[in-house]
């Protein structure tokens, strides 16, 4: 859409993440992006989760920002929290069983961090980092039906073992908050947030 | 997944819908299902939009069951409601920049009304009606973003002229409930309701 255009002024978004939801989010919005994924090896110092997104997603950004002249960096982070445990990808499909009972029946969070950094002729002009939480809250789940989705392998590169876009959509009661956010980049927050940045 | 097949115990599923929302909800779900449409003129004669859309559900399914011997038959209907008014689809652009001129930076609901009814060898037996609300929180929307939004099309054929899947996507600042009841079909509160029924 042209309000896209405007907000982005021309210049180019480049989008830090290589996860095909983030970039389906940002086509649906309506921008024009390329993709650079960050190698820098992340480094968590924070147990708070929004604390540790917003660090990880500002890592990767900079680290992307290093290697662009010119352009609108946006680098992002998801995890799952629940009574200040931090789930990320489960390891193995017995993790994910572990993660996924945990989740049985209460209600959990998800953080998205975000950063954004401008770049013009080489220098920084701008950067922000915010992060969202959504409340999730799914129904009981019978370990069969927990079984049945592992067997399905969606569950195994997912922040706390789970597409809320995908199969577990029917796990889900009810959210409270954004549910971009929860597939992993709150878009219209991004949108927000741009209109007064670069 | 097998847990579906399990739920409908082998029983055709009908949707009573040609709504393409609902029927890549039902794919998503993991529901083998066949369409049939309803002819059914829609009668309105209630003004409580969870009454309505009951209401409306219970006629799609019931004129679709008639013409079934056997298989359990969904029906849904959404409307969107702000302070006691229903918003169905815009009748045409000016219409739908009204709706989203109302809508802009203020919380409204959406209602599902579901209908299952279970038919074997002819008969009746089991029949479920039930709605679900979500409420949407929406960013206030300068007026340029929604003429742009509606030069997209997007809105013409979406109760309430938006389409949370779509480009709208970035106007939407949180919603509490279910987000897949906002986009035509609760399904996660389907599944339950199918634990106990036929």
């Amino acid at each position: 859409m042209k309000q896209i255009e405007k907000l982005t002024k021309g210049q180019s978004v480049i989008l830090a993440s290589g996860s095909p939801r983030r970039k389906e989010l940002l086509s649906q919005a309506g921008f024009s992006y390329h993709v650079m994924v960050s190698d820098v090896e992340e480094v968590i110092t924070e147990t708070n989760p929004a604390k540790v997104v917003m660090s990880l997603s500002l890592q990767k950004a900079s680290d992307v920002a290093e290697k662009c002249l010119d352009g609108i960096i946006i680098g992002a982070d998801t995890v799952v929290a629940m009574e200040g445990v931090i789930l990320g990808k489960p390891k193995d499909e017995k993790d994910a069983f572990l993660m996924l009972k945990r989740l049985s029946g209460t209600t959990h969070s998800v953080f998205t961090g975000v950063c954004i950094i401008c770049k013009k002729e080489g220098q920084i002009v701008d950067k922000k980092v915010f992060y969202e939480e959504t409340k999730v809250t799914m129904y009981p789940l019978e370990e069969e039906e927990i079984l049945d989705y592992i067997a399905s392998k969606e569950p195994m590169d997912k922040a706390g073992a789970y597409a809320i876009q995908g199969k577990a959509g029917i796990f889900i009661k009810e959210i409270k908050g954004d549910y971009y956010n929860v597939v992993g980049l709150p878009i219209g927050r991004l949108v927000q947030e741009l209109k007064d940045f670069g």
